[in-house]
């Protein structure tokens, strides 16, 4: 069977995240001055072939915590779609 | 009044996706073979200050329209939290 994963990188909420802070700025030149705070992530999809969707989460854990994801600086969410 | 609002931002369907080719590639030299597709994308958090739900995703998505998405090769998804 064939499932899709959805897997979200974000920084660890205590880092620093310079990029967010460069795109608040952005937003501020362009006006844009009600957001407080910006941070900026991956959104990974996976088509993945399991036996079940439970075999298929695992599959995708497996990748974020081998690849997709810094363990050190970055937390990750995996959720299996249909 | 504060929210979040989460932006999903893509590359378009039928783009080539280098970067998750690469990462294809990178997970099956590490022995993860059942996965037959990786796109990836960003993912941003915004923390707006707005009067209401409405308005929030309103500037969440002038945002994501001035900045935060390419739309020649990406689409967005916007959706406020709390």
């Amino acid at each position: 069977m064939i499932f899709s994963a959805q897997i979200k990188v974000m920084p660890l909420k205590d880092l620093l995240d310079p990029q967010g802070k460069a795109v608040l700025g952005g937003l501020a030149n362009l006006g844009i001055t009600s957001i407080n705070d910006v941070r900026i992530g991956k959104q990974i999809e996976l088509t993945i072939e399991a036996d079940s969707k439970e075999a298929a989460h695992q599959i995708a854990t497996e990748a974020a915590t081998k690849l997709l994801a810094n363990a050190v600086m970055e937390m990750f969410e995996v959720t299996i779609v249909g």
